[in-house]
């Protein structure tokens, strides 16, 4: 890979190896050189320092807690890394909870013969990434297997945050009348990784959207409370799924309205280029907000007013009629229904 | 495999796929399918229920916080499987911590092409075993690798629990007159994968010793509070690599008697036969106590009065001298140091 970037901020130390080898998972004396010449001069916090097979959390209140595993492929991709995106992803997982992403565990599963430059820059990710989100890194594992049993490094983060005392989300609060609206421009994570697969090339590179959104969510419950009824973010699968998901389980129907999507030019002319609905192509940095419909003309612009939001918009309503259904309501009046995503349309996206 | 002892317990439901395909990930219809025909239906909770990003906890103190992600091959084993492993392993962690387990989140990296029935045998194991110590799986996560790409499947857990009020463990803490107590016999999970990998026989299987530790740790800190200095568990690089972290990181030195481990006779014997000294093989079911010295002798029965420490014995004591060194004392009053493990004993271990 050619883009160093976190390793540029955060510059690599002398090391007395080039790859990751199996002793470096043995728990023996290369696992400790890893750590201390590496991961600890990275990550610098109390509750690292004590060396302890855990950590003990500074926490008061209703925790929230979240798990995610990163299996993307490639790991170095158009706007982010593995490691960055593990960061995201989890602190998003806790925002989506309503909740002020504090910890999070990093669990590293590695390919024997992993360059260390490229582990690093990985670590840097999630160093830089978690900094930038407020959340300490402050528990940790680290495996080795065989090359050809993994692929790179897979990465799970686990995190925990303080829940917002005003959230009361809940399938079963959503009702008829209630109005969708989504924070940003659809597809753009999933078409940043096929484009490079596919090998597709536009006029500039289509970027991942991974980014962290708990300050617009928690600025949406310290102003909206109980009237924000849901927050998710469609990631695998896509808006659709994650609607349709919303459907079934608060049994509503949801109507959406067509060319009210916000999609990048390059994005929606890539998905027209491989024939896919932007509406199943997965995302990392927006997320849908079901709301109750007489402040959603305050939510949009408390969204708009953040960098990560400029782009949000109202995208649809819930309904009575057709439980358990998405439909889409076309310019000219036509209504056809959208499904979840059927099969894979994109292997380790995330 | 042969052993389906969990899903005799757990019965696997009909399900329309006999094996896990890459669209299991795909976040779509057919992750849906996996979940609430697979595991909705065996891990009920009010948690899970709420089919969240995360889970809101019920818990209220000082909060103890630990990951580890279980990559051991084979996945099945004599004495357990991954699944059952990893919960363990994690609710050892916290008990390391000195806190009481109380919650667990299960991420899975599956290959694709691994057996349902396999699945379900691993997931069975994650669900009896996290009944048995009286933890709740509250959250999760599913992701599919290409063939190839991973190794049937690899498992984080991660783990909250409630900090025991009387813990004040620290490397620092640790001086000279010390006692050093293990729990129980040294070497038997190492030494139970390694015999399958060899294809050893005996008149009876090595049994790995993967089994919950909390109950007798509590018991160690309502009983004697801080003059329990440290717990720490001797999984990878064994109890000569973690008694090697204690002695450098408390900057004292450390005194073994020659012949006070207790070990099994078959597992001793495993040892000789591939030339492996027990003091370096993983262990999943024991730990090392630091205590005060005049509480070592009440502290041996207490272990001892708990199923899974019947063995339990004092192994060796802190000293002044040699600080970040571990001597092992023979029975002829020779003394030998006893270093970290060196490069890779066994792959994959845990």
């Amino acid at each position: 890979m050619s883009n160093r970037k976190f390793t540029l901020q955060c510059p690599m130390p002398e090391l007395d190896f080039e790859v990751v080898t199996l002793g470096h998972g043995s728990g023996g004396k290369l696992t400790n050189d890893l750590l201390d010449k590496g991961v600890f001069s990275l990550f610098k916090n109390d509750a690292l320092q004590q060396r302890h097979d855990g950590a003990f959390l500074d926490i008061q209140g209703k925790i929230a807690f979240t798990t995610d595993s990163f299996v993307i492929n490639p790991i170095f991709f158009p706007g982010g890394n593995i490691g960055e995106l593990a960061v995201n992803g989890t602190v998003n997982d806790l925002a989506m909870c309503g909740a002020d992403p504090k910890y999070i565990s990093l669990g590293l599963i590695i390919e024997e013969g992993m360059r260390i430059d490229d582990l690093w820059e990985v670590l840097a990710g999630v160093k830089i990434s978690s900094e930038a989100a407020g959340v300490q890194v402050v528990t940790g594992d680290t495996k080795v297997v065989e090359k050809g049993k993994g692929d790179q490094v897979f990465i799970n983060t686990t995190g925990v945050g303080l829940t917002h005392p005003e959230v009361d989300f809940s399938m079963d609060r959503i009702s008829p009348e209630d109005i969708v609206i989504v924070s940003g421009p659809i597809a753009a994570h999933g078409m940043a990784i096929m484009s490079v697969r596919e090998g597709l090339t536009f006029d500039s590179d289509i970027i991942s959207d991974t980014r962290p959104l708990h300050e617009i969510t928690n600025t949406l419950l310290d102003k909206f409370g109980k009237d924000i009824k849901l927050l998710r973010d469609p990631t695998r699968g896509g808006v659709a799924t994650v609607l349709n998901e919303i459907a079934r389980f608060s049994k509503v129907g949801i109507e959406l309205i067509e060319n009210e999507f916000p999609i990048d030019v390059q994005v929606r002319a890539a998905c027209e280029m491989l024939g896919l609905d932007p509406l199943y192509v997965a995302n990392e940095g927006i997320f849908l907000a079901v709301v109750k419909k007489h402040i959603a003309n305050q939510v949009l612009p408390t969204i708009q007013s953040h960098k990560y939001g400029k782009q949000a918009r109202i995208i649809g309503e819930v309904q009575e009629e057709n439980p358990g259904k998405v439909f889409i309501k076309s310019k000219i009046g036509g209504r056809r229904v959208i499904g979840m995503l059927a099969g894979e349309q994109l292997p380790r996206i995330c």
